[in-house]
């Protein structure tokens, strides 16, 4: 494959839209990713890809699939952190520190590609515009996270899951994945439950109460946004956290 | 001043503290570092640094004093996402961001040291290095908000303030500011409140029940470890998250 076929490939990406959204990606950047981007690996569901406590961890960028980062306390009880789609970095943090300080697993068949604290330092001294966006896609996790925080702190149960689901569509758009009329999403009641702070039987009532009030429809592994709207004004959902406006450095 | 000499005085400075817990900073890391250090502003407590919906915000190097980010939800409650110690970055996706997502106030008078996104993406350009150990910085961060979540979704009230108190320890104590023994802290009950999801009465009593069994006293503007070990026994702290244990990249 030439250079520029190469390039073009990997333009299309999951990892390359994402990280576009923030900085318009030049050839060398684009080369740099592919070169990472092409070595795959495939992981089964519920087979950790990166454990908790363990040194000297890789990162991976999704391909395809989806997979989710949790937390184990000492007590045993589980805290999912966030859920990855294809363009997310999984375990970014296990390159950066001594030792993972969380979990991942997929939660359909996985593939990804590999990433070593020394890829990443290489990439970098490389493109000091790739660092940025990479620095960006992390800064945006946190805020993703923080959102997390204060749907736990703040938000009722019902304004949780319409937040969660309007965020998850925006990030599907972002990487080219279902519309803004909805998107097929392998997520159980169960995950649900752990990543929102509620229970199974919670989550359950709340999605009967949404679809009733005709906002939201969640059934046979698709979400549909009934009233796009009124689901965002319910949530208080103001997307500028994930800052999708197309490239801030040119 | 020479060269030589600026590097000396920012290599004590909490801000090469911090980045030098993961990074060994070299004389040239340091001179990019001590150039953005050295422009100081003073900022006066209640005062916001960084306004939440506005657009072309810069970030902050907090150089002495302490800050907190809080988000105000469309209702108008809020939710304090984190308290920021001298060496923090203040607001690092208000300059990578389109608009700021959050706002930053000052808790306590404080001098900071102003990053525009030209300053970030030049020093980057210039040590990939340094663009490596901000990464890592602003991981370390989500981490710390990470934990923040599993506190709301799963810990006691005296879980979560016990992990607070020693995360700030630790935090604190990477820079060069107190002991084993404890802190100054300038926090209110109010705002540990608004910080741990807790009613400032609740965090009243918390702080009573861990004093009178011999575990924590804060009084007078101190955090005194009555007995660390079983604090951290109590809170299930694991120090994995915030990796100081001296420089990974070397």
């Amino acid at each position: 494959m030439t250079q520029r076929n190469v390039a073009i490939a990997i333009q299309d990406s999951p990892f390359a839209r994402k990280l576009a959204a923030f900085v318009r990606l030049s050839q060398s950047d684009l080369s740099v990713m592919s070169e990472i981007y092409q070595r795959r690996r495939r992981f089964s569901v519920g087979v950790d890809m990166i454990h908790q406590g363990q040194s000297g961890q890789s990162a991976f960028v999704l391909a395809s699939g989806w997979a989710c980062s949790y937390k184990i306390l000492p007590g045993g009880t589980r805290q999912i952190v966030d859920f990855q789609i294809p363009g997310d970095f999984l375990g970014l943090r296990s390159v950066l520190f001594r030792t993972a300080d969380h979990n991942v697993e997929p939660i359909t068949p996985v593939q990804a590609s590999e990433v070593t604290q020394h890829d990443l330092l290489d990439a970098f001294a490389r493109t000091p515009r790739l660092a940025t966006a990479v620095l960006w896609a992390a800064s945006r996790d946190e805020a993703m996270v923080v959102e997390h925080l204060v749907d736990l702190g703040r938000r009722s149960a019902a304004e949780r899951m319409a937040h969660f689901m309007l965020e998850m569509g925006a990030r599907l758009r972002l990487v080219g994945i279902g519309d803004r009329t909805g998107y097929a999403c392998p997520l159980s009641q169960y995950l649900l439950a752990d990543a929102l702070g509620l229970s199974a039987v919670h989550v359950n009532r709340v999605l009967r109460e949404l679809r009733e009030s005709g906002l939201l429809t969640f059934q046979k592994g698709r979400v549909v946004f009934d009233d796009h709207d009124a689901l965002v004004e319910l949530a208080g959902f103001d997307r500028a956290y994930l800052d999708h406006d197309g490239p801030l450095l040119i």
